[in-house]
């Protein structure tokens, strides 16, 4: 099983899966560059570590050893200085990569530390630059189009984005990221930051190619709430339209969404038909209210579509 | 068995320690202000780490699990930012102490993740400031005695150090080093810097109480050769002299030195008498002709020492 995606929206959808799969792979996005990551591109020409901290976490093992570890690559340094806010995990993982020289090699070797329930893979081993076209951007020219540069920015920028894409923009996949979609019996994207963690996987052609080829069935997990800056005021169904406009020809069985987070579920059922699936509607949102998913309602949703759409286990 | 000291000479200890015992524990000084540990102990508050970072690093797993790990934490990152420099061991183990506030568990965390041969303790939980007195400090005054601060600072100062001192005056021992010296069957107290890493255990009131009130059997492990700044032009004898002006009252069973590095033999003995101990020469010198211990070599000697002297094993 291949979840996609990045940052907190990737790690709920993990939190879940661990639960119900023992065969587990993260594709997690590389065009972070904000905060401890972002400095870390700067300083070292790295990837971008933190999004594949986070997943790696999130797999922790469930012994004290596993969340143990999975706190202190979570810990961020609190200071006046220069380590202020860096994340220990971040700082390991890159001095990994230097020291092996090898991004999945690094990668399985935290895993392994962590005793994680499944693999974290980048989705590219090239540092990735996101960039945007947004409507609006300037609110006194509402019809113009810019462009705005960078993952951090694009997550916060005013207007309407209208698509995005990465620099450079042919990069090459991770071949076991590339191999393990191929190999999967299913594949999940999403949730997640729409234009920055979910949408960027489509870019990376050969990801987009496997993921058009594969036999797996595949899940896109909606968000519970649209995401100010970066999806304000977008419909459920709007992003499923803004998806398709950047890899018309990839198709999906099913469209998870929370029943509460669809207003129009008319709407969101012709949208989900023209990317050649069905809606499954489920409560996964946490109970507090919050817009969180709940990692057990997100189980349940989750393995109840599996095994409404067959194909389920011996996972590999 | 207990090694204590710090830096590289501690390294070489415990390199040959742990080749004859599988029971050892290092107890390490905490008064470095220099460098990467320098930077963390401003910028954190933190004990510096660098020296319990070599110590696990010497002791890591034979297996390729422990030596890539003890590679990763002595990996220090080069660039023209802010992380230049830092040891990445250095980082994980003070997000550690920061984790789990609680230095002694950390470290042995750290241990168990490199699979160590055995335990890295600091000498003392606070962080310590070195302040020798130095003779000729000023070149024009070839006779007033100058207050020099910081371990760095003095291991470079010119003038001829007569004492130090640590502030505070009195610190707190770890409990736990203090319970390994008084069950050790023996100890060992350098090499090392002289000044920096090996007499600061000994104005630990509770460290040198167990080093004097224990059973073990003591070797003071001297140096190759004199260290430009701290020690220039220092004989064997006169390293001896200065450690007993800082704990009169401690004896030794034993003082190793190798036989190209005492001029004077005559000398040496007289001053390991009054340690209340005898001299053992042996070569333990590195075969390529620099100034560093070869472990065989060392490890043969210490193992020549421990039998000679009785109260070999089963080591606790």
């Amino acid at each position: 099983m291949v979840a996609l995606g990045g940052g907190m929206g990737l790690s709920a959808s993990l939190t879940a899966l661990r639960r119900i799969t023992g065969d587990l792979t993260a594709v997690v996005t590389v065009a972070d560059d904000g905060g401890s990551s972002g400095r870390l591109r700067d300083e070292l020409g790295v990837l971008p570590p933190g999004d594949l901290r986070k997943a790696l976490a999130a797999l922790c093992g469930d012994d004290d050893w596993g969340r143990t570890w999975a706190e202190v690559i979570q810990h961020r340094f609190e200071s006046r200085g220069e380590l202020h806010e860096h994340a220990v995990g971040n700082l390991l993982i890159v001095a990994l990569w230097e020291q092996l020289g090898d991004h999945v090699q690094a990668l399985d070797l935290v895993g392994k530390l962590l005793g994680a329930h499944g693999r974290v893979l980048p989705m590219s081993a090239v540092p990735l630059e996101l960039r945007a076209s947004v409507r609006g951007h300037d609110p006194d020219r509402p019809d113009d189009l810019t462009t705005v540069r960078g993952q951090a920015t694009v997550a916060l920028t005013p207007g309407e984005v209208q698509e995005v894409h990465l620099v450079p923009h042919d990069p090459p996949a991770v071949p076991e990221a590339v191999r393990a979609v191929l190999d999967a019996d299913w594949v999940v994207l999403g949730p997640g930051s729409w234009f920055s963690s979910v949408i960027p996987h489509l870019l990376v052609p050969e990801l987009l190619e496997a993921l058009t080829e594969t036999k797996a069935r595949k899940v896109l997990s909606l968000n519970l709430a649209p995401q100010p800056g970066e999806t304000d005021g977008f419909s459920p169904q709007r992003h499923l339209e803004v998806l398709a406009r950047h890899a018309p020809k990839l198709a999906f069985d099913v469209v998870l969404a929370d029943q509460d987070a669809v207003p129009d579920q008319d709407s969101l059922s012709e949208a989900a038909k023209r990317l050649g699936g069905a809606v499954e509607l489920a409560p996964v949102a946490a109970l507090d209210g919050s817009p969180k998913h709940d990692p057990e309602l997100l189980a349940a949703a989750y393995d109840r579509i599996f095994r409404m759409h067959g194909r389920i286990g011996p996972w590999r």
